[in-house]
């Protein structure tokens, strides 16, 4: 931390914050500039509230040095993780594909989808049971029931699954059932449900909240991480700005910028990220050429009449184009899909 | 639902837009401009997906016209609700104030805090037990244990209670000691929670989310009533926006605004609002001025020392003093503090 | 400056960094911290460009920690600045208000208008002769002639003006005619135009951009009072965020933030900032409560049939309410309107 | 234009509504639902204020229907425009490559820059003369003497030049030197600068503003266009978000909307949207791959002496690199670079 003084300030208010430093176990560091004096305070305090520092008298400005999360953290990691999950790989060099219906409606649907995504070259199966709906009148989900199917279809094909947990009571049927839980972005700070997360031994998929910064991500996989479970898959889906033409922005620079500061694996979800299915391709290239990690992807067989953002989900025929592109793409970088 | 076609949408475009939307069950008002058709709608489909229509071919915009709520809306019920909780009044000409510390740190702590929010006139005490801190190193607050403290305070002191709730398991002991349960604005669209919250008799006190547009929050009001609790007090407490001199930006403008829209109280919440303790008091008094119903302020005897966000906490003299002008404010725009 | 390295830094890096500073003419204060090395580098460089280092192998972050601007800086001007315009004082305790039509539509419109105001207490009339138009189809103002009237009718009055200046073949005009120049939001960066009004003496009236920091705010006063012309007021108008049911998301914790940065005054404009009428009573009243030290309001005296933003305008008898309660408002906090 | 009247409105308020619309010159078609009348309004009124009607006793909501531009909406001109510039082609399936310096510093310095672009294929050399810079205490550019060497260097190249002018003052020099004008993101919404730039034959490179929406982007063009030129490469370039990692968020997704709504070519500006050399390449990928119809990127041969804007500057050998992975992306998706 380095408390930066007014260039006013005089020598008691310097001596208040050298004592309150002090008092709070740092190492002090001062230098006595031309206009100010600065005070480095050395010492490894993650839990710290710099503003505790900012409201004093004859404080100009806190500022933090120490990354608030480790275990997320590049430096001490420097090399990529590689998650894998029944033969996908994600991270490094590797790119793995999650398509799949938003909400699993049947076994007849679902199967349908499983089977068109398998034959592009997906080998991870999504598919919601429990929906957060924004709307209390809208479709919520089959539940258990459909985390069953689902788990069934993959099985037989071969596919490993993702699907959303909303709360903690749901825990037990997500071990259960599904190979990779994935954290809403209306979660990402749900400190409860992360905190049970790092106790289990399951990959995560963590998905950037619609206000979240890259520094709050890395933050939501440390209070996972720091239970122990470090197989997180963090997902790049959009934030919210001024712009209402798209449902959300796409923040395609979080793709890099998080992979300079992490070494786990970041994905995106165009799906989501635009919510039309014109925009899903474009994006979803985008990614891809960015450096992302993977992708998750809506895809249904029969959009019109899906129970849950269809008009987001791509035709199965516009789901094999696309993968032929991204394989191109990945390719071009040095990558493999 | 209004329905824009393309001014080059063909005869074939507008008759499939047509035949879903009587699949779907509207009847249709057909409007053929000089320019262009346009297809009103008619029926009560709250649960609808708009972006259904709009990726079909020809369509220029789909326009929602029905509010997404409705219990919360102004419309079937024009009167302000006014929630009582032992004696304080939220809503119409009565404006409430709520203070107390971020934590409940101690008995002793919460004592003399009680008693100095007491006297400066507050009839409604706040402290949090279980504190979502963005860092898992960070202090975690004292739980049930914490509750029992200041139930006890507050019976002694003839003070209401508001506390925040974090998860669904810590329901009993709320209910059990708490007069207003909190949502934190990470969960205001934690949907599993805010539906345990429609089935009790309860105030709420429903934070908006720091991306949540107004709408979004009263839909969040939405989910909770449509269980059976009507008992919402809303609060704005900041929204997240490019400036990053303060934490975040508050949105006095939405207080007449969800007045405009919604019966329920709208109270604010300046200490996280702004997040520094010499900004509490003028953005205080704004949000009376601009005709709040109430505040939720963060007091301290002994800030320096506080367990969590001594910096925006007031000194109990600050309260005083901010209380005195605020109901000469309040008085100006016919209100009662 | 404040190089903070990376933990995993090397001793070339860092001599690699020491270098470039001391080219720069920088001095250099070295702390060898536990886990980093930290470099304070003294020296007042203001026009730096900290990313230079920012991407030198090794360095975590560049921390700047002289405030960009210095003339318009609190620090070395510690009491307010009062600035008058014929009797108005804006600035320290004073607060003026100004109130007028959006556009200046003739001689007739102004009069009423101008004589509505005084009676209600304003001083200073505003009227819009050039108007930046989102759309080429929009009414564009009536240009010189428009001044001309307004300039007489203020004489006749005794009132001081406020106009728009949009480009800099229009300064000779607004030297002549107006009192106060005003330089809206759009061009709040037009660096040539900022130069230009440096050069001569007349007060201007500076809006904060739509998306502007309230640091680049006073960067742009400091653009100008950089050239000799410290009359300088500032105006928060509002600014975008994602909430779109307001036009802008009117920030008013801005007033007490510059306040502390700057000893300059700063008003508010709440009529562009919500852009409805009937939200333009409260967050005038917030303003004032807020600490502002005045406020530019649009009235018309019928807006039905304003040529521009006419929903946004007061009546004549709602600004005169207005003006009572935000006298009381004032009182309270020790000001005088 | 569709109006939506309250489920409360009144026959007397929906009547003067109707009253109000006739008076503007439209046409209603009035729909009576089963909750609330519609009015739908038919003309072609471009200039119109939608808040006059907002305001009105009984009116719910307004909806504009009609884009508010015109000459640069896809509706009227589906096929792509192809603007040419010196045989380098933008829009359709070609894609041009602007690349150089942020500041022409000395003819040795744009020689060597001019000379490695043109080496890795780029045929358009960017060159700032005049510059817009945050403080007035950096580098204000070489003017017109800049503009004369880079001139001279494209000439001897068989390059073409692109500049920015920030006010009408610098025209005449514009268009003497320069091949495309760049309108800077600050002044998208600088109308005087648009008119005059619509008087004149020159391709216009037109930036997107900080906060500006695409339709406001749009609407430049539009203003632009109205006065006969119709030239218009517009440009992504980073928009303002809360994240404060990147200096900007870089909307990729606005490259294919952008494509939808018009049929101007669109290209990105990978350089500024990201503020930081590493994260170039990757953007710039994306932006490719996301359809964009050209790029503009920064290159320097000696970014550590830059004067302005080295950090964000390719070395040479990384722009060649970058250009090699392009080409594969653009021929992935059937465009030629």
């Amino acid at each position: 931390m380095v408390i930066v003084m007014d260039e006013t300030a005089t020598k008691g208010q310097i001596e208040a914050v050298e004592l309150r430093l002090k008092e709070k176990g740092f190492q002090i560091h001062r230098v006595d500039g031309v206009t100010r004096t600065i005070l480095g305070a050395i010492g490894d305090k993650r839990g710290i509230d710099l503003r505790e520092f900012e409201v004093m008298e004859g404080v100009h400005e806190v500022l933090r040095i120490t990354q608030p999360y480790k275990l997320a953290s590049r430096t001490f990691h420097p090399d990529d993780s590689v998650i894998q999950v029944k033969g996908a790989l994600f991270g490094g060099d590797h790119i793995a594909m999650i398509a799949g219906p938003c909400s699993i409606e049947s076994e007849k649907q679902l199967y349908a989808i499983a089977q068109s995504i398998k034959n592009s070259g997906a080998r991870l199966l999504r598919g919601g049971a429990f929906k957060p709906r924004t709307s209390p009148y809208s479709f919520q989900g089959l539940g258990i029931d459909g985390l069953k199917i689902m788990n069934s279809i993959a099985d037989e094909l071969g596919l490993a699954t993702v699907s959303e947990m909303m709360e903690i009571g749901q825990l037990d049927a997500m071990i259960e059932y599904v190979d990779i839980i994935q954290v809403g972005a209306r979660n990402m700070q749900n400190f409860p449900l992360l905190k049970e997360l790092g106790n289990i031994k399951k990959p995560i998929l963590l998905k950037r909240g619609l206000a979240a910064t890259i520094e709050e991500l890395l933050m939501a996989a440390e209070y996972i991480m720091s239970g122990g479970n470090y197989q997180i898959i963090l997902c790049e889906r959009g934030i919210r700005t001024f712009e209402t033409y798209t449902r959300n922005t796409m923040d395609i620079s979080a793709i890099p910028v998080t992979q300079s500061l992490s070494h786990l694996p970041i994905i995106a979800d165009p799906s989501h990220g635009t919510g039309r299915r014109d925009h899903v391709a474009p994006m979803a290239r985008a990614a891809i050429a960015a450096g992302a990690n993977g992708l998750i992807i809506e895809v249904h067989h029969d959009p019109d009449h899906a129970l849950s953002d269809g008009a987001q989900s791509l035709y199965p025929n516009q789901f094999s184009r696309l993968m032929q592109e991204l394989q191109t793409i990945a390719w071009t970088i040095g990558k493999t899909l």
